[in-house]
């Protein structure tokens, strides 16, 4: 997608050939900068800081980041090592483990010579397969948005809320929830964005915004809280949100709070939509109990990093000293509450038929 | 209640026996200051900047305010204006209105020379009424605490989820929500609160946090975002919140967000109050829909303040330049999501009928 102009995806080849360039999520959105990544110590911080997050983005730099491991020692006992440490960086999203797997699959029965060339060429294959998932996403999602618009008075814009940031800063490219909306926008069809702040990193407030804007998607910033009552007022026609991690049955772990828009949206009469490519789904886990949710540190609830009217960038903490916070990073919104799951091959229920119905190939392999 | 071993109510006379002292809340919990409010405008600017905030808290200061103006000029139109002047400045707590009506009720067939003492002997009764009511509200609520309480494995502490600040920071003392969690403390009971943040004021990060660790009960600042989550993990017991304003039938109107934490509690059986004193009662309205719904600055959204690392206080700008803002600063939980109304009278069903069985006196004047 394009920021200042210039065409951008969030992961991409230096021209050195070997290392890899990532946009610094941490800085936006006051600060555009990039960031080499040049081993696998660098891809692991970059995951573990959150540099680079979303689902998609992280399984995508994990499997870089075992590119810049093996291109150091490429023997079996490294590559575990390497597997290992990477998919501790960040529990919930199974994208991580899943591309760690796809890279294992690709060199495991491999000479040590050849690879490091196949380490790159599967990475370089799952970053364009992940543009192409997200591409296929946005038209499946188009159909359903244009349903839904073609039900409004003419001229008045279809208002999607999302959660987080499930846009293209998450993915390579295009993003999962936002695909829908960049195809739509392009195609000249009105659409308005409620961005929620999604606390306490404030991924909305400061990466989807970010990005709607450059894009030049309408958009309008809401606290977390303001989801319900906007829904309640008739002002929310869809919610679409992304995904961590999805299980078997269709139960959806995503950035904490989403849980509750979806309850809004159920009591409301609102679509509510969780948009993922193939990657996201744990076919292992029967239900979404199963998933781990990451505690992430307290002091992401008790401060907040931003501009001063000075320019610079500062952290205030908004609590007293001395009080203590919780910090669980993503929630599981049940299948009951989703109206339904887009992924690049269609839109189905939120269900284990649903899922089996995009992905035959999996009844046999699937839970029962 | 007590702030550094000193006990303290949110609103007093001062030494000189006229003009009136409150907290600055707006640089809690960093700085503890006070203000002197010594003429109409005064109060009003305290009302509108949240100097003071908080449904019974709002009142009592509306009531001083008249007194002021009463001071100043104490003829009708001076007492229209000024009741006109001080209702205007929130819209959606009901307090405000009902302050000012008793307050006309109190001086209007008095001679414009016993006004302003029959003024401050009415707003000193409020303050202490409101006192009072809180009193009674933490002990109707205690007797549920309890209950809860024995249900759980001895010596395992109750997790009561609170929203915004019902503190005794939003009253003259006590507090709604917090007054059967002092009563439970102070007796010995082992409570722990879940303070959610509140965006986007922070009114739970701020002052509901600095209030409870002032008096030593243990509690735990979470993102609004987090509050589902704890209850489908079984880690909220009960959840407790205020109102700005209930209808007739039970809705009640209080800080945006609310309504998705109702929801979260009727979705996983967490019983779920709403505390109020017989002030935020409006009997005038049928149900939550006739609610005036505040929409104020989208500043408060695109920014957040608190203290830097060098201890000095800042604002931060939180989203791009350029990216709107919405901000309503209240929401309508339906009755049907609440399981009680705990008030001054005692405990009643979230509707007319149960609150009639409480107000026994409106129903000949209620609504049909």
């Amino acid at each position: 997608m394009r920021i200042n102009g210039r065409q951008y995806q969030t992961i991409w080849l230096s021209e050195d050939g070997w290392s890899v360039e990532i946009i610094d999520q941490t800085r936006l959105p006051h600060i555009f900068a990039t960031v080499r990544l040049s081993s696998l110590e660098d891809a692991a911080r970059a995951i573990r800081t959150m540099q680079v997050r979303g689902a998609p983005l992280i399984g995508v730099t994990a499997a870089y980041g075992l590119c810049l491991a093996l291109r150091s020692d490429a023997s079996d006992e490294a590559l575990n090592q390497a597997i290992d440490h990477l998919t501790s960086q960040r529990p919930t999203a199974v994208n991580l483990r899943w591309a760690l797997e796809e890279m294992q699959l690709a060199v495991r029965n491999l000479s040590r010579g050849s690879r490091v060339e196949a380490a790159y060429a599967r990475a370089a294959r799952m970053a364009r397969d992940d543009v192409e998932a997200n591409r296929a996403i946005g038209e499946h999602g188009l159909v359903l948005l244009r349903t839904l618009l073609a039900r409004k008075p003419a001229g008045t814009p279809l208002n999607v809320l999302t959660h987080c940031n499930a846009g293209w800063l998450a993915a390579v490219d295009w993003g999962t929830a936002t695909s829908p909306i960049y195809r739509a926008h392009d195609l000249g069809l009105p659409i308005h964005v409620w961005v929620g702040e999604t606390r306490p990193r404030n991924q909305g407030a400061a990466l989807t915004t970010f990005e709607l804007g450059a894009h030049g998607v309408p958009h309008t910033v809401i606290a977390d809280n303001a989801g319900g009552h906007l829904m309640q007022r008739g002002e929310v026609d869809v919610a679409i949100v992304g995904a961590d991690r999805v299980a078997a049955n269709g139960d959806a772990a995503n950035k904490i709070g989403t849980y509750l828009k979806a309850l809004a949206a159920r009591d409301t009469g609102v679509p509510f939509y969780v948009a993922l490519p193939y990657s996201t789904i744990d076919w292992s886990l029967e239900n979404g109990d199963q998933i781990p949710i990451e505690e992430r540190s307290c002091d992401e609830v008790l401060h907040m990093t931003g501009r001063t009217a000075a320019g610079d960038i500062a952290t205030v903490q908004i609590a007293p000293d001395g009080s203590p916070a919780a910090n669980p990073a993503f929630d599981i919104t049940p299948s009951r509450l989703i109206t339904g799951l887009i992924t690049e091959r269609g839109v189905a229920a939120a269900s284990a038929s649903g899922l089996l119905s995009l992905y035959p190939e999996r009844r046999a392999t699937g839970p029962a």
